[in-house]
């Protein structure tokens, strides 16, 4: 059972691939695909996809045991190949492999533990970044092709601008196993459509091709010819026929797609779902456990005992042991690599060495400019203005838009596009792998889940920056989610939000989104209210290196007022116009923040009502500030009621606010300033609202703590 | 100036179809273009893509003047071909052809008004299916796709439900226009896989390939072979290299395409964006009105005088003036056939009069069962139990899935899904085009979309039913806003909501997502607490005939409550247990109804604190109560403190309540149970949190009108 030398990436070893693949594949596929029939039956299953784990086991023996590289005593290792379940809900797949490959946190123990109610399990539902040897969360399908996508820029990125002749510090391969399912989301489809584009020949997608889904065949929705449509993307296809036994013909298939040169690799990999078992190729496999009777009959019919559960032999024990060790030799051999390098190009490799601690330049912050031109400004705009100086310097930025260059402003002076070189030639594209500005194309769902691979590669070795208009992350809003979920520090630069965006209309303007991602745990919805608060909002979102963030910006000016102060941001909410004897405090914010100064002047000129003004940009940070300082900024246990003024959705606001001058309808096709008047956005008609609602609130009309929709 | 006789669908005409072009296309093609540039220049542009309009214009003359079968003067006509503008910010092109062809509310003056802060405009930026002639809202790229192919489905069933020999009275064409993007959109990816499965002969998708978006060469994000990939979904292609001029040609495809048998078609119609100007096939055309200089050059350049504007000649009038005529001869000519149908078939013609006038049977209510079986059941399951009686009687029910037939109980006895009945032999599947239940596959967002255009084939003429787990209607989450945004009745089947689900984990957990939901407009979100108020819940959404609704159920069993009624979801909210002398309201939703009653009767057992109890499924039918009603539910303005009890985040319903028993945080991976007492959903913590919040109230460690985490 000789392991054969560590092979280097894309074909670049100077070795030949000599390997002797070992003669108990049998008896541990055997074994593999009863360890799995017993982890579900031990409670009473009912999680799908374990069978899919089954049909999948020649093809994680291909993997795990010949051709993957990687280190289970270093789960780490900067630059192993990466692994991702899309079909995450054969989730057991990936534990048990990780468990018979030496991952130490993986303990029998842990592994016995799936669906049990065992609170710190290292074993759930669907796999989890948090845990060693996974490098990303999966579960909601087609995210993680997405992922894998942005794994293997990454590597091409890191490669692009480190590697040097005889010092490829950067060579590992992208291995993505996908179900069915992930070849009918939109957001797999979207990221293999730009994979082919990009020409990524690091990345290699594996299909179970089970052709069952849930509801049964998938002849019930999908009768495409999926190797033809693979192709058609600009990828290349190879079939493995007998995916259940053939390990040698996938080992095969993995080796040519890692010696891909010049495309991406769509392996289809026939396999039966719940092979050996009564119900083996049938829907019926997907959802549940096989029962005890079903698996004890898949035992005998293997010639194992079928009162014996768990079983582990030695046999399997010792296919899989050098493992470890293969591993812990790859990564000296890697450390000396990389200590040759550093010696040979001190910079870069100092450089490397940053990038690798997820750290950012220490002056990062004297990028950004200490004032702005006191003149009406977009907030888009000004985004620009504090994020390209930034950009310029800053080489762990990855910065994408979804086809809207000309809107966001994030082009910052000699950006260098990522693209394949040849794009030169065949169509007059300029870019290589080393440029760091991705046209995603209109694919708002695949940028922000291939930018959650971009940040999966290692923790803040890329900062992934998205843009796009503010609604349209309604579209990418699962994989906004995943960023968030996994703690991912990727920023999404929304503009266009508001109704003040104008004639678009009501399927533009994002009336209810902001409600969304202020639910959204982890993640920072910031709405700055103009060129300094702007500045707060990008400190902000990069200072949170463990959470998501989205800068929602507007698209038409706004005057620049003198009472901000980036440093309010980070507070998530704080006072610009304090008045002892208010009456009522008015709550800013963002592209509307000048409403409210505005109506508080209004007030106090012609009803003589004191009014004090909060800026309000970000409502997680502000619950992230100690009680006090809530209560200082507000001021409601005093008694002072709050008027919030914003032309959204009011939901969440009624936490801070008595009433609200927001929207509860669709918006309206009118230009900017025509949508506000339109919504009764004038300071008159506000003030006015604002006045009444007091007298009424004073009368007893009203109550505190009824919210009252103005 | 010939037109030809009217042509009958799918090639199903006896008369040859003969037909004289008209040479008059030069003028009009050069006219049509000016005036659109006009259009743009009045307001200073600003909106991209009427360069698109200009470039589209000879498609347009081959549909509107040529292809379409339509009546200007009768919009609404039911067998009407649908056109559909998925790149909808092009939304010129079909503004100015309205106008042209004579519809009677696009006036000339209204025409102008595109851009305009006119706030009746029927010009919106984008088209606006409120208005005459648009069959779809559209904007959001991709989603006009899935919603032809909606469209053409609808044509479909109620062609194999009503159709008999001799009586074709449905048998129109849905065309549906697409830019780049829309190729590139997850969405419409996922339409037109499906699509190409169901081999909708009826549908065209006319690709507008002019190979520029906003941020130039599509070539920078997509150098896919489209046609290839096309084909390999299942669709015909049919390529037309001059698409600027060459409007025979043009007509020549879209007649080939409506003559298909087999498989829907694409048309590759290359054009060149912003035609004429100065930046044409530029990137430049697409974001920004030409500039006064550039549209004079145009004019001379045209022969046309440069001081004119918005210059529509007699010969263009004339070219377009026997539309509505010949519109008219077609309505009556389907009128006659009907009634002919009508009196040969009474009870088909009667029921087809029903599907036309979007009525349900008049004993709908009936079929709902009056009382359910008194035991824990999971509302996943009530729902079954309530709708499939439904769907089995009412033939408006389109029932779809995103490949979880098995976990949404949606299967009524005798159901049929809607198939191409050719797999019954290719694939042993068995439907046809009659059937009403759809297997979407794993395609959530192309499910919802899809069923808005089979909403909006004609007002409730369908009911489409959409099913997954609540957490991946954030997958379709633009599709559910579209509907709600145009108010097609469209019901979303959402099941798994709340941690009960379990062991799925974060990310099946949807923490967030109610927020979402609840803050958008039109849109009823309905967590049901038991199989009574499940009934309750469908009698709603069925009710709400201008709004799309969520039913949000279960996974887990539930127990029956002695105190709920299905009447009261209709309210929003309802009281479930009174005290006259009640501290503190609970206020129970969903799934977690039942811990609301028992927390109140701890409370009562072991504090001595008298509870109050609501049952609140829907937020935004209770808002839609007068104020006296929702302050009888609520008792807040009587000063007794709500507390809110739901695992979901707490936006919005600090509206209703002043402290919660609530989730900030992503979910965990654990069975159902366990996940509820890991989160501390356990009636004694619970009782604990509440009691000890009152007394901190009541020592005025917290004032009302703060909302408090518990």
């Amino acid at each position: 059972m000789a392991v054969g030398p560590v092979p280097q990436s894309n074909g670049a070893s100077a070795l030949p691939l000599v390997r002797q693949l070992s003669k108990d594949h049998d008896h541990v596929l055997k074994s593999f695909r009863l360890l799995i029939s017993d982890l579900c039956q031990q409670f009473g299953g009912g999680h799908p996809g374990y069978d899919g784990a089954i049909g999948m086991a020649a093809i994680g023996v291909a993997l795990w045991r010949y051709v993957m590289q990687y280190a289970p005593h270093s789960p780490d290792y900067f630059n192993r190949d990466r692994f991702i379940l899309s079909n995450g809900h054969t989730c057991l797949f990936q534990y048990a492999f990780l468990h018979l490959t030496g991952y130490k946190a993986m303990t029998f123990e842990q592994l016995k533990s799936y669906h049990s109610d065992r609170v710190d399990a290292l074993c759930p539902g669907h796999p989890e970044i948090e845990h060693e040897g996974i490098e990303v969360t999966t579960g909601p399908l087609g995210q993680g092709v997405a992922n894998a996508v942005g794994l293997a820029m990454a590597t091409k990125n890191l490669a692009a601008n480190f590697n040097r002749p005889g010092y490829d510090v950067i060579s590992n391969h992208t291995w993505c196993m996908i179900g069915d399912a992930c070849l009918q989301e939109g957001v797999g489809l979207e990221a293999i459509s730009f994979a082919g584009h990009l020409k990524l020949n690091n990345l290699t997608v594996i299909y179970d091709n089970n052709q069952i889904t849930c509801d049964g065949s998938v002849d019930l929705t999908n009768t495409e010819d999926i190797n033809a449509k693979m192709r058609a993307c600009g990828w290349d296809v190879i079939d493995v026929e007998d995916g259940c036994y053939d390990v040698e013909g996938i080992v095969q298939a993995l080796e040519k797609a890692r010696a891909s040169q010049e495309k991406p690799t769509f392996i289809n990999v026939r396999t039966v779902i719940g092979l050996g078992s009564k119900v083996e190729g049938m829907a019926a496999a997907h959802g549940a456990a096989f029962g005890a009777p079903d698996v004890a009959d898949m035992k005998r019919k293997y010639g194992f005992n079928p009162d014996e559960h768990f079983v582990i032999s030695d046999t399997v024990r010792g296919f899989f042991q050098e493992l470890p060790t293969r591993g812990e030799a790859l990564v000296q051999q890697w450390n000396s690599l990389v200590k040759q390098y550093s010696a040979e190009y001190p910079e870069l490799g100092a450089e490397f060495q940053r990038r690798m601690r997820g750290e950012l330049p220490s002056n990062w912050k004297d990028l950004i400019p200490s004032s702005f031109p006191d003149k009406p400004t977009a907030t888009r705009a000004s985004s620009g203005l504090v994020f390209n100086p930034l950009a310029k310097d800053i080489e762990s930025f990855m910065v994408g838009t979804a086809d809207l260059s000309p809107s966001v402003n994030m082009i910052w002076p000699g950006k260098v596009d990522f693209q394949h070189p040849d794009l030169r030639t065949t169509c007059k594209i300029n870019g290589n792998y080393s440029g760091r500005y991705i046209h995603f194309g209109v694919r708002e769902h695949a940028m922000c889940a291939i930018s959650n691979g971009l940040a999966a590669f290692a923790p803040n070795t890329f900062i992934p920056i998205t843009s796009s208009f503010f609604m349209f992350y309604l579209y990418a809003a699962p994989a906004v989610r995943m960023g968030a979920l996994q703690h991912l520090q990727v920023i999404h630069a929304a503009t266009h939000d508001s109704i003040g965006m104008g004639e678009d209309g009501p399927t533009h303007q994002p009336i209810e989104l902001a409600a969304l991602y202020r639910a959204m745990p982890n993640l920072l919805y910031i709405r700055p209210g103009d060129s300094e608060e702007t500045a707060g909002a990008w400190i902000a979102a990069l200072e949170a290196k463990k959470s998501s963030s989205i800068i929602s910006t507007s698209r038409h000016a706004l005057p620049q007022l003198k009472q901000t102060r980036r440093e309010g941001v980070a507070l998530g909410a704080y006072v610009l116009e304090e008045a002892d004897d208010a009456s009522v405090t008015l709550i800013g914010v963002g592209a509307e923040l000048s409403f409210a100064l505005e109506v508080a002047q209004q007030l106090k000129e012609t009803e003589g009502i004191a009014a004090r003004v909060i800026s309000f940009p970000c409502q997680r940070l502000f619950e992230q500030q100690p009680l006090e300082y809530k209560r200082t900024v507000l001021r409601r246990h005093q008694g002072i009621p709050a008027v919030v003024i914003e032309p959204y959705a009011p939901n969440g606001w009624e936490r801070y606010g008595d009433a609200g001058i927001n929207i509860r309808r669709f918006g309206h096709s009118l230009p900017g300033k025509a949508a506000y008047k339109f919504f009764g956005y004038e300071t008159g008609v506000m003030a006015a609202k604002v006045s009444d609602y007091l007298d009424r609130l004073e009368k007893g009309e009203w109550q505190r703590g009824e919210f009252v929709d103005l």
